[in-house]
């Protein structure tokens, strides 16, 4: 018989995979060489929309991982434990693990790694990122010629989804959420999404590939949406931007510099609210869609979109990493094959925030307009902070608001002057800093 | 020492690869095992971009696929002679082939790969569709576990150039065209790109690769956009519409239909301008660039974008497709290697015209109007041919211009429509006929 698979988990991405597998017609010939051999699940009482025999379906997942004759285990599961613990030991059993779980790679990569490169095994994890976009393979292999500049994703399905309808509607963060959750587009707990938890997992996970060494995820700077009002929105639409929650690995040195060849270049990794050009092509990405857009050289700039999430999407990934392995097992490879190993040894080196140079959109409400233009102006002059546009239209009660966007500056610099203006006694307060990509 | 390369060709993409390859700081470190052992080249006393040594620099490319220390033939020459028979003579000898030329492939793609299959050596193809745009290894992998249901591409940046500015200027065809081979966007002899053969060679590979079967390059419907005139964008703007030459490959079936195990779906596979609604992801694809959009089940939909031509672009691909041979051979497989190997051997079933269903955009210059639109909509009507919207605002002279978009119907149907249409008395002509997407 062919490649046998033990499935670890049969929730709605598990259940996506074995419907996949389960209807063959049309695919790729190879996934007929495949068994579902063992699938993993909490209760055999549930009941399911796949049907599978008795002796498939087992609630002794340890057992799945132990088993001699499982090559491949798929870990869709989800969370943290048991799926690490789960992973490890099927490792140091000799089988191949395919995995959708970004929070246990981008936390536990490193020990996975480690352990799969000692046991000669692969890890594949296309579905941790982009749920049905191909964008690790691309990055692992077709992109991996280039010197990769700069990854920029729009990588969580939920909060695009509330952006996009805040700008649609002229609506509140905290009402899309509402209806949001109701909807099914955000859990009941939206922590992971909202905050950018989730992006940072998944932007550590493409910044690894994508410039060839390890993160660890503390180093990735994030900041959610929530802070993310009607009124920026409405300011960026009338300055010709769309806010997008982005999630950006970009080298921090300009390509050009001549590197020793063993170094990889300095990189920031970060999440945050981003007010986009309406001219750039993740300005359009709407939605719980998704989209990564990569520059490198000498490709120049490739986008890759498609839906983020979703059971089809998810097992479609998934799958793909399950025909990746059964065609590497129908091979006989007498060595590793380089392009489906990790090979990353040592951590990428991080560029302190304070050194990052981008441009910034701020928001200020001030007590009286006379000089206020003037005084902001000097602060952010003084600090060689260069200015790209002032508008003063909106008055919120009392106080008028005034809007900038500086062009590049380093971050330190701005940061210096916002301190500075904040202390100005014309300045009621700053409800809003956000950067401009 | 490393793997040899056999260049044949050092133009554009050429040069482009080769500077990549030399230069491999940053990239993926399997490129530092390729030597590049010898390039052809027409004459040597040309002057270059890059250095090589005396000894790489040859001009008998006869003597490269003979080689017997060659282990990878690039072939970046074009056309279809010599390089058909350069490709099938390393073949022959046991070489893997690496190719960025459309032309040869959709023409010779059978005789090429069953004499790649009977000598256990891949020909590999990324660049010859989407420039950088990795595409033909997610179709062949990621992708392939979908059962693909159509593929749709803006695959030729000449035409893309011309309709955008078209569009963005209100420009006729002929002046654009013309100031598009002043600027180099175009060909002197504009033919392959106008007419729309460079893109059709282009979705007969995707098509091939999509629906898992070979295809003829005369199956392929073709239509350019010489016909395309500035009054059609305008009216196409009012309704919604972008104008682009789209290639598009699409099964012509339900694919919920039951179909046995064995057959492939019948397909139809053409290449025409097309109005697509501007909500559409490719509506936004503007200037040179190039982006194919797939959709299949489970997966949905999803995009890929990025150049679609220039040597960094082309080279990227090229050398991806290296990477990916040296990765193979590194492995020592013992067996070719299923994702890489072509595995077609049938032909795909091709969808006459008349019986393809799409919506159209036809425009009518009549000699008086009353009743005129009736007449019209009665002949549509006679047939089944289903109208969803019927505009009458300009004037060409003394005659008025009737523009219709109808709903989905049989292109067979559509045309014993319009034959009538053009019979009728108050018709002076039909300029246009355009199908909407």
């Amino acid at each position: 018989m062919g490649v046998k698979l033990g499935i670890l988990g049969l929730g709605t991405v598990g259940t996506g995979t074995v419907q996949l597998l389960q209807d063959g017609i049309g695919r790729h010939p190879l996934l007929q060489e495949i068994e579902i051999y063992k699938v993993g699940v909490r209760s055999l009482d549930k009941s399911r929309a796949v049907t599978l025999p008795e002796s498939v379906l087992v609630t002794d997942l340890d057992a799945i991982v132990n088993d001699p004759k499982v090559d491949i285990v798929v870990e869709v599961l989800g969370g943290l434990e048991p799926a690490r613990s789960l992973i490890l030991k099927a490792i140091e059993n000799g089988k191949h693990i395919v995995t959708a779980n970004k929070a246990v790679i981008s936390r536990f990569g490193e020990e996975i790694f480690t352990s799969a490169n000692k046991a000669g095994v692969y890890v594949m994890l296309e579905a941790a990122v982009g749920g049905g976009i191909p964008v690790i393979q691309p990055l692992k292999q077709s992109l991996s010629v280039n010197r990769i500049q700069s990854v920029t994703g729009i990588v969580n399905g939920t909060t695009n989804y509330i952006l996009t309808r805040m700008q649609l509607e002229g609506s509140n963060f905290d009402d899309v959420l509402a209806d949001a959750q109701r909807l099914g587009y955000a859990e009941a707990d939206p922590t992971a999404d909202v905050e950018g938890l989730d992006a940072a997992d998944k932007i550590a996970i493409l910044a690894s590939l994508a410039f060839d060494g390890r993160i660890k995820l503390e180093d990735v700077y994030c900041e959610g949406i929530r802070q993310v009002s009607k009124t920026d929105i409405a300011y960026a639409e009338k300055l010709g931007f769309v806010i997008k929650l982005l999630a950006i690995a970009k080298t921090a040195i300009s390509p050009s510099a001549n590197l020793p060849l063993s170094s990889t270049p300095p990189i920031s990794v970060r999440v945050h609210p981003t007010l986009v050009p309406k001219t750039h092509p993740l300005a359009s990405i709407n939605g719980v869609n998704n989209a990564i857009f990569i520059e490198g050289q000498p490709i120049g700039q490739v986008m890759l979109f498609g839906p983020g999430a979703g059971a089809g999407a998810t097992a479609s990934s998934v799958s793909s990493d399950i025909l990746n392995l059964v065609a590497s097992l129908k091979t006989n490879t007498a060595l590793p094959n380089p392009l489906l190993a990790c090979r990353h040894q040592d951590y990428c080196q991080i560029t302190p925030s304070s050194e990052l140079v981008t441009r910034f959109y701020a928001r200020f409400l001030t007590l009286d307009q006379s000089g206020v233009i003037g005084k902001i102006g000097t602060c952010f002059g003084d600090r060689g902070v260069s200015l790209e546009s002032v508008v003063q239209t909106g008055f919120q009660g009392e106080l008028a608001e005034i809007v900038v966007v500086t062009h590049d500056v380093r971050e330190g610099d701005f940061r210096e002057a916002l301190t500075e203006i904040h202390s100005l006694p014309a300045i009621d307060s700053i409800p809003s800093v956000l950067r401009v990509l």
